[in-house]
């Protein structure tokens, strides 16, 4: 199970910006308002709902910028099954500081679980179509702005991959850029000429005869883009190990044992960062107490 | 509908941190190796589903930013509704920079067409309820972190309303502030005296005891979290008007009719921002050119 | 008294600014120069006038970002009333820590000590006015940019009620927006049709013709514009409870008793945050030691 | 008179947070609400009391920056003298865009004017002590947070002259200083032995006896602090042009003419930039038309 | 040659710290000063010495940035090269933008510049090796912090190719990652599980023991650290093709041709970003007039 | 030996965008892959060559910003000379945090080193001159951009002093400004009766014509462009002590001592900042120990 693989460097200014954007420049008027600043509480975070934990990194963040001397304990870590009910992390001290960072960090929390979790279930099905099938499951650019990087790590935290951070770290030639540069073996020759060693390159390709002229100019790694099943384990005969080959479009859950059986080394899916649902956390306040002064 | 509510200086720095996010530092390196900069080409934005446009503004901002140069004209504006297969907007000019801007104006476009759409579906369903039923549909803070501001402005577009930004514009008094606080009407009164004539006070309840305290105390917006639609239409007929009320938990699409007909004046649902499913979009190139240097 | 209402989230990006404003890339020449780095010092923040304190947040943000090892003692908190002589805190450690952070420090709590004073005095004038008088006291937003979330903290600390934090947060419909919309009551139909359940809508009205024309089209907020005392009066009588109002417009220490007799809600006043003076606060230096280096 | 001394880039990051600060993440909701996007406005921004003018170059970017295609034409420039009524500048376009950028616009204008008419009442009591009399009057570092190169170009706008803009451009060793060094002599060898050629070196001085070890030691420029009107006619009288004196501590209208008499070089005042009441100015609606799409 | 890779949303963020830099928040207060604002003039930025210019976009950015209405034309582009006299780029407008941008602008063109020239002087010396001999020169990620993004560019325009950007985009093993993991294949071992398959590996080896057992691990990259040409020439002919080669260490003008010669694929230098000397370029005004106000 | 001039708040921001530009929004994968996050290590930072330290400052707040649990002590402080092989600091802790950090904290203190010691050569140079040489070494403007705060302090370290930091903190009169002035008294007098008496002010002349009407209009500080040693020896008799002088252009190791000679108050050379290769450095892990998590 990965773990702080996204240094605080990284996530801080993320959550930071999601406080601000939370706390105007007022504050929570409502705590302000009703709780008094010395009344002290302990909470739980639990998830209502089964699912792997994503997020908790970010969501543990808010709280600690908010407050730094909240105690936390981690009950369930990032990448964790959790089922409905299990508490995931308690926290204590002040209760101005728990409510007022509470709705930010769910947020994280919720939407980067609901992530790992639409992961966590792309990769069991994968998993589920046989014992030797060694289908790799991973995400893409589709992602929610301003949330690549955590939303990437929580497929990471579901069992998944990762594609390409951005545009750029690696080369991806799509069928737009085929169609500019005049066919595949162009587009192909082009990258080749000025990528240097450390970049890969990946070609797109619609259809068997694309693919066969992405191999012959050496691509050593093909993105099928929407190709039917029957198609794809063509693909991968004809491709005989020579290339990495990457299944793409309108993956669902009750296709993709199929696909992983015709023996694609990878299986991309947009619709585990741009569309899968939060999963359901919240913050229960166990105990409060008024005690001296904060 | 809305137009241009959100002035570009609120809007261009999320757009901003999107394409940052998707450029890093070294830019697209496939254009740069695939693409002459000389080469012209008009693409179109079309919608490969059905549902209501959001985010247009900031998805042609993303071009926008990357090259002011580009001809841009709408076909279908935010708020529009849109089938499967109709043009939203067509762009013309470089082709490295149509390529480069596509996926963070799409990722904008998607998902904000999500929530407007998700958010159209509801408002139909309560309209579906009866001619008489008034019921407005809004949203919460259960947002994607840093997108507060264009969701909220997705669900408008979608016809439903908005609920306060964030914990510094209005006063919510939720379960642990009242539990922290010593009773509905303690945590009420509080607020009562700390806010100013411009701050709207609400006040979450559980039970038609609680409603009835909070009633007594001078609340004029009250939450009913979780309630039955027996114990809403209860509290409707017990309210008279007094308050506006809010129906708030576990809204869904064929819940919604019955909700409403209980009287409640506001059905609030946070999945409308935390798990609405992307709406379908793409970017078609029509042609490319290569004519003399930009 | 309302302490750390606002979190250091909000508190310290503002006061880092204000610090790269005064020590440039190149930081305390005179310091660098003149004072080892080894010595050490205790030094008192004293006020040398009467005043209500302001901004003892973030004037010890100044020294903290500074220098997180410097000890401080507060002696008269944001809130107390001070007279001249009196010792609002001390600090003890690095005398170049202490000598860079002053000046930021003090022009902070200068400034927001005059807007607490000045707050505080028309606080008094009001509740001079007779026992039964309940006039609140409010600031606007005319306010110095960049500090407004700092002096309407400050309004409160000297005993005011903060209005509308900015453009976003609830509606006032001004003259010209009367002007645009074609009446009183168009403006205030189009603002009710618009907003959502937590937005308060106010109106401006300068006549007490508006004023009624404002009440049968359901204004529950009404801002009473440079009205004369006789003109307020009459508008406390004919609203009779329906409706908040906001008395503005040229208020003064010596019209104020006037003005809240009139019975109004609320008396604004633009000079607290725009014109006050700044309270004269120093820095003494009590005793100074080289020691073993820090 | 000087001109666009500051560059844009300068001026627009603190226009662009004042903005931000008005705006938040929602927008100018009373305008959505209340302005169809379709009306196009007049209008003018007067003075309603005499003073001089400051701070318009930010003024007029807060409009721009809201709506580059307003049409803005400038009656009275940044330095103009104006008498209550005179119009600065006219604007027109956008109602929206005029109504949004309003007060942010003022709240420039109205401070900066304040410190510009200040620092001219200043100039002129000095200019009021003879013909012979060529002492300037400058600011000090006694400025608002964050608005300090507006404010020193709003005293150089009002006929005065600038202090050093920060800790990092200029040597100013202050009683502090000189107490943890040893004295005015050791402070000054210290100084002048770390400082390069272009950095100027000034020192505080109480009392005559302090500025003949300052001069002794070579000081080029001295500040007199606190000193009666007779001891600065004294420090003059010792110093005998080998020193640039300054005259600071409680500079008042009133005081100004005797103490330039005395023959210093320079008075500063702290209270020009910390406690200037705002100038009262207004923008007014001419004329409003609803016409084809903006 | 290559033009315009990295688009204004890159390179402007950039420049604007070098003039906010360079300008602090008081602007240019000598041109202030000294040169009126209705002057214009027309400029030329000359190449004093022989080389490869590079940075050409962000200086005319900064002139950009500081004046959009100079008028600038291109002699020289990025990539070009120079001799000793030639110029570069022509400017006209108003002779106080071009003082106020001149030096950032000279500083961003001369330290890239020095970077593009030390590359194709580098490139030259392994052409020189031999008509055969493929050998590509790369920087690698010992660059200037905070110009990495403009100096790779730099090395492009240089003939260069560039390395992985940073930690996040690909993978490359080190010695001290061998010594923590426990041996090369552990290492790569560890890389190659966890790597997707958009991610490239490198491994360092420093000797041919290595070199063999990196191979058998399966590695496709090895970096040959510090080795001696006939180290190399070993390393090649054991390798035979089945990896990509890169030599690293102590690579300079005088031995690039004999490394190449062993049949390298790559030759990396620190030494090209971090110590190429800057290439002396300079402003030369060629008239000035003062004519109507700008 | 100058210490900590620069306060953490001007340091911590240019590091923390160096480790941005490094680290992405992904982190170190190759670190993430290979190190187990439970190993510790300890690691010396070692010189490879001789020279004088500078950057140790912002190097080891790259450490701190990634983890500040490390252990850090320090062998030669900023401003200390060292031989090749000589321990600069050692650093304890988590393995993967040294990895992380260690290339951009050794691109600081290589490049920075680089400055120091170039500086420390010149400054030696002029001291060989002979015991009577007084003259000091300074920096320029000519800086590498977003480095020049870190680049000046290196500059100090080295022996030298700081010429004036930005185009705001001083005035410097150059061969564009007098031209379009119209000579070198207008320019000369322009300056003079505008800036306040903290601001130095320079003239920079080519001829000893220039210099001689740069006195009579009573300059006090004088830059000698590109002139022989004989001009300047000629320029520093008929000066005669009025004036400050600085020498400036192609200054380099071999005549910088008969430049000194001439008495020439200052030397000023652009190639310490902008053309110093870096110094070699170097990370040396010691020790590394797999235990018990972090």
């Amino acid at each position: 199970m990965p773990m702080r693989d996204l240094p605080d460097i990284i996530v801080e200014p993320i959550v930071r910006r999601a406080l601000e954007e939370d706390l105007g420049l007022a504050g929570d008027v409502t705590t302000n308002a009703v709780v008094p600043p010395n009344v002290k509480a302990r909470a739980a975070i639990r998830a209502r709902k089964a699912g792997t934990i994503g997020g908790l990194q970010p969501a543990l963040t808010a709280f600690r910028l908010i407050d730094p001397s909240l105690k936390i304990e981690t009950g369930k870590p990032d990448g964790a099954w959790v089922s409905g009910g299990d508490t995931i992390a308690t926290l204590e001290g002040s209760a101005r500081s728990l409510l007022t960072a509470e709705r930010v960090a769910l947020n994280f929390l919720g939407h980067l679980s609901g992530v790992a979790t639409a992961t966590a279930r792309l990769v069991e099905a994968v998993r589920s179509a046989g014992v030797n099938v060694k289908t790799r499951i991973t995400c893409t650019r589709k992602t929610t702005p301003g949330l690549r990087a955590l939303e990437r790590q929580a497929v990471l935290l579901g069992g998944g991959f990762n594609h390409r951070f951005n545009l750029a770290d690696a080369i991806l030639i799509k069928d737009n850029h085929i169609a500019v540069a005049g066919g595949v073996v162009a587009a192909l020759k082009a990258a080749q000429a000025r990528a240097g060693h450390m970049v890969q390159i990946e070609i797109e390709v619609d259809t068997i005869e694309q693919l066969l002229q992405a191999l012959a100019a050496g691509a050593k790694i093909v993105l099928l883009d929407n190709m039917s099943v029957e198609e794809m384990a063509e693909a991968v005969r004809l491709t005989a190990g020579r290339a990495v080959l990457e299944a793409s479009g309108g993956v669902a859950l009750e296709t993709a044992a199929a696909i992983a059986r015709t023996g694609v080394d990878y299986i991309s899916s947009g619709a585990l960062t741009h569309s899968a649902p939060s999963l359901d956390v919240a913050l229960d306040f166990e105990t409060s107490l008024r005690d001296k002064p904060i």
